[in-house]
């Protein structure tokens, strides 16, 4: 999978953003390694040049412990560094920023494991199945829709750390909007499956229709049918394969298919900023990395007061194409190119995933992917306009 | 080129769009082709199987003579369901759509031709030179901005024919901006290309670099440096190729090169919103393609009171992906699918050029292409923020 | 279809081929129209740039009434040249050259015609269907064996016109062999399809079982089943699509899909020495393109003495790669190009086809094609170890 | 590479081998781990699904450690079986088939490694450099020809080990031929490299010139100049990078330019027949595995009677497609498909090289590759016709 690196190149990576944006130039520091530049650099073109991502998987060299020796030098001369106090205000920030960016590496090591063991027919389980019975019987709670007025709001981050791509907070006019108080379920999207939604055209953007037939689409991703004569849906997770229960959120979506989703259910997917609006004054907590859950949780069996599962279970699509917000200024120097050159052909998803570490999520936060993009935890939550 | 089309071709499925969704099914009529559907059909999935589209230049059969009297025929019948009163209030707009849809293709004919005849390396023209010199001394007017402060503004259509996709007229707030009052000119681009831009990564968006790496762009389409001693820059146009005139808008250039160039310039593009607004009131006149000019004219040498050459010339690159507005409903039926499926992937250009029809354009008319198609008459306009 | 060309590029480049090395350069000749070597030439590196093939169809200029001009002109200046005297004996070898050269494109302008027509979804036909019941009711006669035991054979051509590749002749030690008395039919070739054949990789080479797989492949190319009920095979032919008629030559197979039926069959492919020795004192008769049959002719019902139908109907794929004979010589300067530079990669076929010229063929001519071709009229006869 | 397999997927693959073909279904055995045979079955279409070659890289399970403990444990199962007598006749030959096979990974995992170390940015080393200076001084034998006249050879192998494809042996007739008496160096390539050798149509294939344009090649694999001010080409070999020494043989070259070197050189490729009747009484010694070399040695300072380094060095490409010999026979069953379904599209290589065991290599063997491979150890030794 050209989108998947290697643990090991994770590891090294974000040490070496450390070595390269906070280390390298500060008084008193030289670069440990800077021949893993070319190796570990994800892709600063400033920086100069890199491996294709497509073949981090050739690098047998630097080892594993050679990668673990090199992240303990990193950190200590940054640890160092920081007691002596010999860190500018700039690189000050830049350490944030790294940790900042090593905390969404976490999440990719989850992801591009699962996908790599996977693509393994031997099919190892990352992680062994949760003990007890699943409560299979419990319902949970019925869709329900929360609703906005049309409104000026306010859009983007105010204070703390942000990522340059959610600033600067500016005002939006919002038409009146409802958005759906859980996400959809795997059982909702089975029902979709039913009535063919694979299969009609009239469902579907034409790229999400041409990548369906391209790529002979026909269930979510790390869905398959064995045959075990009740041709029922299982489903691949970091604890093993399993059948599906239709309470959990349909996961590991494109962005094609949670539109089709949508537009067959009648509705449409947020825009980000109706998502953030809805996010704002909610606590970022839920089934996130913390919580050891590793998969989407299903919807509780009671209807909460507005929008549940905001937080944690799944990256939700929506319908907003990567952009600037009006007046945007991307980091100065190379870490720029850390989220502006990326503002093209990309689609915004919001609220983390259990995959994500809870202090890296917030209402704000603004991730994206190719539409195409499914190995991520990535589900829908509907939203429609008033009426 | 996979995107372009015989001529033959479009004159046969402009056709097709009348018999399919104006005459097929009306009161007293029979098809006369209906074999035609499978060859002459672009994209709608709901009326069954086409022709891939680059494979419509394998079309031997039928000839040009039996595709002008296939026309001859449509025409007729449309006329004289017309004549007789036998087409509904449905079907009446349906022949507004038809002609609509008639004059993007005189367009796509132009553009097809253009990209056809530079392919061949005869290099045969369309039409003979300019008689005449060319006024190369004359200068034209320094680039000057429009202001516009922060508004709530009407964006979309609200009387007249339009597309489903400039619908439904909505407000949306826009913070303050400038907007430059001509087009960028191939002298400034000449600049650009000088300071390094094809070769300066930072410049550029992810993709846009990755294109420019991989198809070697090094100049906007149908520019090359024949070795005439001087080493100067020669453009291909309908009427021939001849040195670039540093005062002609800069034109056949991506989104990607678009928006490097407003990097490089300390700017950045318009938003479709912006553009909007500064079109809403002016009159939709310029080098269109009853001008005969078939290609973008020099920029007066006098600055007008705001902006000038908003329509005709080239269209121009927006910084915005084509979306739906909010509270979008696609047209019914099959026809549903002209534009709403599309909204993916695309980006939108505003204000017509040198190819399209004078009635066809209007302030709130939304154009698409990949961000990477450069055989449209596409140029650029300078916006920045409000200072 | 990358491998074809327009039937107007065939015209035009049969006579460049006499332009450029038949009367350039000659006394008192100056070419009419050295521009169109960039265009018309197809592969000759030596004398400069070329179009690529599969861009000849974007071609719309020369007009085909100025390729019908230019070929008048040269075909003019040639026989003037001729008359007078003033060619050198090298040049008149090269215009036996170049009549051979134009033999081989009348061939190739009727396989792409067939293949162009039959992918335009009208299907329209190159001539009317032969008037006249078929008389399917006719046997043809069994397949037997001819019997060639071991021994020492000349082979390649010794006198009259022939191919560099065709040169020198020389000694080959034969094993004993046997070889079929006619070509495979297109009813033995339905009981290989009924039988599994293109679902078992047991039988297919392995870049063979690749290309089925790859392409799709379960019929030879211009074979459908059109829904008629009886779910029975149809055949496109130049004169239009109709049953498949089991006595005819299966035909249109690639490579592949030869050694697969031979292996099935229990038999093997000849080599092109077995071939040419079977052939060697046989007229170079059959239905050939001056029989205007336009399609492989059914077996005779009787069997003969010795091989029927070694020449017209189908080219006959052998065994053997394409390669040099012991003491090969390319001709001298750039027409050297025109075979030894394709001796990797390609398989030899024998014998000629219903669109081959009937001058043009012998015991000795070696054509060749990539193991994956199919448009071209491509059969099977079969061999086998003397026993 | 989607050419190369990782180490440890070879190393199971081999004892995979031992566990389908010799165990499986043995007396008294019952397969330790059946769902290996989908991972690491290589091609045998016959056995069952498999994982694609270009995918072996993601196999991040099994472990090291576990795949040595299933090879200890096939091998100790094989050894019982032979220490007990279990095993069928057709199962010892089997087991002789698993040793030549395993052999043959030997040298791929060899020329695996160095490719991924190459691939690496930090260019690790297999093995330290040898210590001890080379004597670069020393000159080579200048090249000299070895006669053969014409006459009737027997080919293949007629006692002892051999594959299916070795056999049978049978009578060829061979046309008087001279071989060089030693491989071509690095020196002499230098100067074909000097005279334009990769940039001269006219010296290559077609498929070759096609090759060198889209891969950019101009040096043999392994080859590149690094900025050292003198210009000179620095070749990596396992035991790491240091400058072309011009008597070791030139290697790592794919077929196309061993035969535009040949033809530059005024020559050609040998035959496969002609090696092997040069090779046919010669002891196959030489720079093999045994020897430790890593890397083809420079050719002896004196010319020995007859042609030296015929085993060992460099494996030898041919002019000869990879072919069936008069009256092959597969091997039955499934291990049928180890040779004769690769007798397509590949050129035969005989001789052996410094990463082959010695007791694999015969005078009769074939080894085969795609023209354009170049990651094996693969140089050229001349051929011309008697004179």
């Amino acid at each position: 999978m050209p989108d998947a690196s290697p643990t090991k190149w994770h590891l090294a990576h974000t040490s070496w953003f450390f070595e390269t944006f906070v280390l390298a130039g500060a008084p008193g520091e030289r670069p440990p390694r800077p021949d893993y530049a070319h190796v570990f650099n994800s892709y600063y073109e400033g920086v100069g040049p890199r491996i294709a991502r497509d073949r981090r998987g050739v690098l047998s060299r630097p080892s594993h412990d050679e990668v673990r020796a090199y992240r303990r030098e990193i950190d200590d001369r940054v640890v160092a560094a920081l007691d002596e106090g010999r860190l500018s205000p700039e690189r000050l920030t830049l350490v944030e920023l790294g940790l900042n960016h090593e905390e969404q590496h976490q999440e990719l090591v989850l992801t591009d494991i699962k996908h790599g063991l996977h693509a393994n027919p031997l099919r190892p389980s990352y992680r062994a199945a949760e003990p007890g019975a699943r409560e299979d019987t419990a319902s949970i709670a019925a869709l329900t829709w929360a609703h906005f007025d049309e409104h000026i709001a306010w859009i983007g981050s105010a204070r703390g750390f942000s990522f340059d791509n959610e600033r600067p907070r500016h005002r939006v006019l919002l038409t009146g909007f409802q958005l759906a108080t859980r996400l959809v379920t795997a059982g909702e999207y089975l029902a979709f499956m039913a009535d063919g939604g694979y299969r009609r055209p009239e469902l579907w953007l034409s790229d999400g229709w041409a990548t369906v037939r391209a790529c002979d689409w026909r269930a979510p991703l790390y869905w398959d049918q064995p045959d075990h004569g009740d041709g029922g849906w299982h489903i691949y997770t970091l604890r093993g394969a399993r059948p599906v229960d239709p309470r959990e959120p349909v996961c590991h979506l494109s962005h094609y298919e949670a539109d089709a989703y949508a537009r067959w259910a009648g509705a449409r997917l947020p825009t980000e900023f109706e998502w953030e609006v809805a996010a704002a004054h909610r606590a970022s907590d839920g089934a996130l990395l913390e919580s050891d859950a590793l998969h989407p949780r299903p919807a509780p069996d009671r209807a909460a007061p507005g929008p549940a599962q905001m937080f944690g279970d799944c990256w939700e699509w929506t319908q907003s194409a990567y952009g600037p917000y009006p007046g945007f200024c991307p980091e100065e120097g190379t870490v720029g190119e850390y989220n502006g050159k990326f503002m093209s052909g990309q689609v915004v998803l919001r609220g983390g995933s259990c995959a994500t570490p809870a202090r890296h999520i917030r209402a704000t936060y603004r991730n994206f992917f190719p539409p195409a993009a499914r190995w991520q935890f990535s589900g829908v939550r509907l939203a429609r306009d008033a009426r």
